[in-house]
């Protein structure tokens, strides 16, 4: 088959590669029909995830048909749609059976594209097959479902449900790459007053704003603090989120919320920040960090399936499989060429 | 009246000044029968809390009998023996009615000792006092009362339950300071498996063994998260709390804590402490600060009244309050005195 293949920093191809057999009896494999590209990719490709070695095939979202699976698997058979989770999860250790499947102690978590082959292929193995895949739904299509294979659940949990975003309040997202707007669409759950989005570029300003956004600022412009205190009275914001993962933005967070509120990190960091105790010990502050857990993967999908989230608009290039070279240009240069989500999908 | 007034730092005598008098309707002037000193009442006095300016009467925490009361005040009568807060609450304002009373927006929160004259003296000002007081129930005596204008909700609300302890927990207390110390007595409510403590000193260290601790860490002689991870398969502790305030322990707190966990901080910090987001990020940590906003108040005192807790064993030193410069010379040397919470009572 052919895939897309890490061969250290700063280099990739789409390459033939060896089929990926059935390993384990919990595992499925499933013939990729649409998969995307994370930023995480990106941060792997400049070096940053050092556990992701020479060979290993990258990615971990897609949307995919089961074709074989092991002796253990219960719920899945041959020819079932499945979204297959940025999350891998053996169902089993404390952290699988407390719902934190991101911190899986049995071998899962996330792995594929970073300790194991990934779904950036035409076939892809899954672990733990039937605690790792979600089927589709009738109805749903392929491009909405996988957006839910990380980045909705990604700013749901790690933003909205961490954040606490409740009815009428004040919320501020840093940050207007998929994430930040994947944290809009599902913010917005919750019927908040105010959704201020920040960032330094008009053009993801205004998708800010097609999104859901009412009020966006940027910040080479005007003071994000400014705006903020003028909506809330002086007082800062109820939740903030973190949706870049550079310590500049996730300290301005923390100037930017108000006492008693929320500063929800959803962002990948490469760098300590400073935390000014001094200022913020009396403030009553929750701050919180989080890779995703996917236990709200079935919750979206039926949001999608009934209409009540749409993320189709997050998707601005499509490609087919043998098109993924172009797919990763077009979606590293995003600042150019405007993309948010890149679809890639088989040749039919 | 005599009372201890603060002249800037390292300067304090207990000195004669004017009496109090009902300045606003919702005043009461109340006759001061037990007060302690606190570890903030020293960060004062080496200058630390700018705001305490030439001239204030020192402390926060007091028992005392309602003298005169102004015309609005509703529910305490003159011969009303109190517990005065050290969180003064106007009731009225958004913090306030959201139960965030250490947040007050209307002339309240720390304001004791702070901004206006506090209770180290013979008599003390307490506005809003419909708010900010709580009856002395019968059978409650002054001491265990006036371990409840502080320290007991702090490490109660900023350390156990912003920490969200649990049965079953392994909780790690950093610092056997009072507040340290206050916050085993509470973990102990919800029923964890191991209580960990760490300092430096032998003495502290026995002290908590005395309030509940089942595991001690001198942090001299052993690696705190050696032990931690002993105890744990690994893991680290499920809930850490900081009751030191220096950037180090901070950052060990965050070292100890698993992913999943909290780390609450209880500390008053003057200086920034670095956070680790590159280690963190993808942890599922939830870290918390507050000043205490004693909504947990009349519990702790239902908790005292019924026995469940017992805050004597915190007094270690008493004197009258002509000695309260002696008191202070002990409490500052703790160190060598061994002093947890020093307790003056008027002269019968």
């Amino acid at each position: 088959m052919k895939a897309m293949v890490y061969h250290g920093p700063g280099r990739r191809s789409w390459e033939e590669v060896p089929d990926p057999v059935i390993g384990a009896a919990t595992d499925a494999i499933v013939r990729v029909d649409a998969v995307t590209i994370c930023g995480t990719d990106l941060h792997i490709l400049k070096g940053d995830v050092p556990e992701v070695t020479d060979g290993r095939i990258l990615g971990h979202e897609a949307v995919g048909t089961v074709v074989s699976v092991g002796d253990a698997v219960q719920t899945l058979s041959v020819g079932d749609r499945v979204l297959v989770s940025c999350i891998t999860a053996c169902g089993r250790c404390r952290y699988c059976r407390d719902g934190m499947y991101g911190q899986c102690l049995g071998g899962g978590g996330w792995i594929l594209g970073h300790l194991i082959d990934g779904t950036q292929a035409e076939l892809v193995r899954v672990p733990f097959a039937d605690t790792s895949t979600h089927k589709v739904p009738a109805g749903v299509s392929d491009e909405q479902m996988v957006m839910l294979a990380d980045i909705l659940p990604t700013s749901y949990e790690v933003g909205v449900r961490n954040g606490a975003v409740a009815p009428g309040d004040t919320v501020v997202i840093v940050g207007a790459g998929p994430i930040g707007l994947a944290a809009i669409l599902t913010a917005r759950l919750y019927s908040p007053s105010h959704i201020v989005v920040v960032d330094l570029a008009d053009s993801r300003l205004e998708a800010a704003r097609r999104f859901g956004a009412d009020v966006t600022v940027n910040a080479t412009k005007q003071s994000p603090s400014t705006v903020v205190k003028e909506l809330t009275g002086g007082l800062g914001a109820d939740v903030v989120m973190e949706a870049v993962g550079v310590p500049q933005t996730f300290e301005q967070c923390v100037e930017l919320v108000r006492p008693g509120g929320h500063v929800a990190n959803i962002g990948v960091h490469g760098a300590p920040a400073t935390l000014h105790l001094e200022d913020i010990w009396i403030k009553n502050l929750t701050i919180t960090t989080g890779l995703v857990d996917t236990y709200s993967t079935p919750t979206l999908i039926e949001l999608v399936a009934s209409a009540r989230i749409d993320t189709a608009p997050m998707i601005t290039h499509r490609f087919t499989l043998d098109e993924f070279e172009d797919a990763y240009d077009i979606f590293a240069a995003a600042a150019e060429t405007g993309a948010l989500k890149v679809l890639l999908t088989a040749a039919k």
